[in-house]
């Protein structure tokens, strides 16, 4: 056996305190997977006094975390602070420039500066590894750029955030609002104080931009992908998912169509039948549709210590037995340049919900402005009846392109009978 | 970009063509990840002049599929004859021993010989790949290696043939017994004419011998695998499954216990809420369980010619990019000596019908064996009367184990009142 791989891990936190124990729990067994010892020998984190239940007597603490790229005695560095700019950016900058691989949780490092920290690692020759960036424990990111790597893909759809999984599922089997619910996610830890990032789909659109450069071949775009949260979501239109058969998920989806590369992340209607709508809780799953091997599904725990210490590992023990992979699956020359498309191109079904008062030819209004927009209508559904009253009504429309049902539905939302701003939500295969 | 890989491809049926069709469909995405072109240049098979849809022009042809191995133009051998003897070990025999790296979609040739072939294999330093092997496109080699590297897998278990997966879920479906489903998927063709090998569970044994060396990193044991098909499985059995809250499948499942490693391919009751539970028709879906990662599921296509064909390709981006991975997952001084547990020590709950004469004190009979033997009820189910005619009565127990388990039903089955066969059939978690 070869000498130990030497590694510096940067950050401590949940997720750093499990790569510390995985690396010390699982010693033999990753030894022998990776055909040396790995072990953890320098660390850095704010506070150095903090007990966080593992020792870390015999580790070289440094309090400036950049600090440990430039450690003579560490072979690969583990940036596990987070943040798409400041301290992670400069870490990883300078052990690449130091010829050092990297292995980071971070997805949006990844998504904002993956295109120029990519570049920078291609040139030094140093292996980047992102597992634990997507999806937790679930190794995605081997699936698409080498279990698949024969494959032209189609399409890539998976429930990206944890978080947003949990509370619509809660939202559906409850049948409950949406601030309810997350508040009490808050409670048990299952959402952040400041929940934006995760409920808005800003994580999820990070995760997706690097899917999406992953199953393409082209540069990470996070800029090109479209961002809706789940706020707007509400119990009625989760009850009528379950009336049409669906179930509402926030999806991230990457698609190749004609004019280049959509990639959107946005609640979806699902068939229920589609095994990706029974992933519930804080489950994630990844969907990928290549021309040769069909649909393939991955599903697990995408966060958590123990999922993302596993992640990490797995890129450790990669880079110990020199298996390097080009960071978005070919070498820079090769990527795709396939163009963005943006979503007012997108074409698919759509779900429509109007509050409307409950009076004779409001329904003839509304599809006449469908009409005129060339919206085509699979069916619609009004249940109950209260004379004078607002009451739901729902559409569901045939293939549409995203621009004309924009057009139509700011006509429809200026009809003096809708009462509400109305609801849309795409349907998607699952 | 390097010179291409020149790759010799051995049997040229369905898979074959698909293997030949995804390399030049496909060819300048396979170049970009592997960094240079992969192109097949030899080919052989049994019948030269059959027409295969797909041109053979500009190949090498040879008669004697051995003869690929000593090609001096040849870089990597890919074997997709079949069968666990005869030429297609030969083939694979010689080429490890030229120093050329094999790929394989031979489950029999591997769980037979894959000890000895792997020996050779990491004595001259080549490389074998097998991802074609177990589960057609889902690259489950890959997860269990190298994406769970860093977790110590406590249990294995999957869907690992189509046509049995297909059967039992037509049989479910339509309420039919399995000889008639059977000649239905024979002319269809998701059944071969000669089906034992698949529905008496050793192509899955197969597999699952597999999947148990890489899981716990030990070699390969077909010997040690205990294997039962699904002849058995009666229309009756799955009603009460669905009765009960289960789905039956034929499970392949590979589990550490205390005395060592669980290898067994047989029917089992799965809860409907499993995930596993749903994976129907030709799919194929493997779960398996870290001490990190938790549970992780993957599943797909697990055959025909564009999944199989997708693993090949897969195998031969690794090769031509470099990344090497012992066959076990380990060097053969670090796999584990962990023993094979045999069947007659599995503890678990179990599902028992049996076909009893209605008439007073046979319960009372039945119990009073199981209690003898230490076999603990959970529940008891009796549907309709019929007095004096043979009705079916169903027990579930709670954890026994299996030798007890069968003791008492040599018993139970010689009693008077029960008139036929019991049935039994092991309750899984899925």
């Amino acid at each position: 056996m070869t000498r130990p791989l030497s590694v510096a891990l940067a950050g401590l936190g949940t997720v750093g305190g499990g790569v510390l124990r995985l690396l010390r729990e699982n010693a033999d067994l990753v030894a022998a997977r990776a055909g040396r010892p790995i072990a953890v020998t320098a660390v850095s984190a704010r506070d150095r006094s903090r007990d966080r239940g593992v020792s870390l007597s015999g580790l070289r603490w440094y309090d400036d975390p950049v600090a440990l790229a430039a450690d003579p005695s560490v072979d690969v560095v583990v940036e596990l602070i987070g943040g798409a700019d400041g301290v992670a950016l400069a870490l990883v900058e300078a052990a690449i420039a130091a010829g050092k691989p990297v292995v980071t949780a971070n997805k949006a490092l990844l998504a904002v500066h993956g295109a120029t920290i990519s570049a920078a690692a291609e040139q030094r020759g140093v292996a980047l590894g992102f597992e634990a960036a997507v999806a937790g424990g679930i190794p995605v990111i081997k699936l698409l750029r080498e279990g698949l790597a024969g494959n032209r893909i189609t399409r890539v759809a998976g429930i990206l955030n944890g978080t947003c999984n949990y509370i619509l599922t809660v939202m559906r089997e409850r049948g409950r609002e949406f601030a309810e619910v997350l508040a009490e996610a808050q409670k048990l830890g299952y959402a952040e104080a400041d929940p934006a990032t995760d409920i808005d789909g800003i994580d999820a659109a990070h995760k997706l931009a690097i899917l999406a450069a992953l199953a393409f071949g082209r540069k990470v775009d996070f800029a090109a992908v479209h961002v809706e949260g789940i706020r707007a979501v509400s119990a009625l239109d989760i009850a009528f998912a379950s009336e049409l058969g669906y179930r509402i998920k926030l999806l991230g989806i990457a698609r190749r169509v004609e004019a280049g590369i959509e990639a959107r992340v946005h609640p979806c209607m699902v068939p229920q039948a589609a095994p990706i709508a029974r992933v519930d809780g804080v489950f994630n799953a990844v969907v990928a549709e290549g021309d040769f091997v069909g649909r393939v599904m991955l599903e697990g725990r995408g966060a958590g210590a123990g999922p993302t210490a596993s992640a990490v590992a797995a890129d450790l023990v990669d880079i110990a037995r020199g298996r390097a992979t080009p960071v978005w699956g070919a070498a820079s020359g090769a990527l795709s340049d396939a163009p963005s498309v943006p979503m007012e191109a997108h074409v698919g079904p759509y779900y429509l919900r109007l509050m409307v008062v409950d009076r004779p030819g409001v329904i003839a209004d509304v599809t006449a402005v469908l009409r005129d927009h060339g919206v085509s209508l699979e069916s619609m559904l009004q249940r109950g009846r209260s004379p004078g009253e607002a009451v739901p009504v729902v559409l569901v429309t045939h293939d549409t392109r995203e621009a004309a049902m924009r057009a139509a539905l700011a006509r429809i939302g200026a009809l003096d009978a809708v009462m509400e701003p109305p609801t849309l939500i795409r349907i998607e295969p699952g």
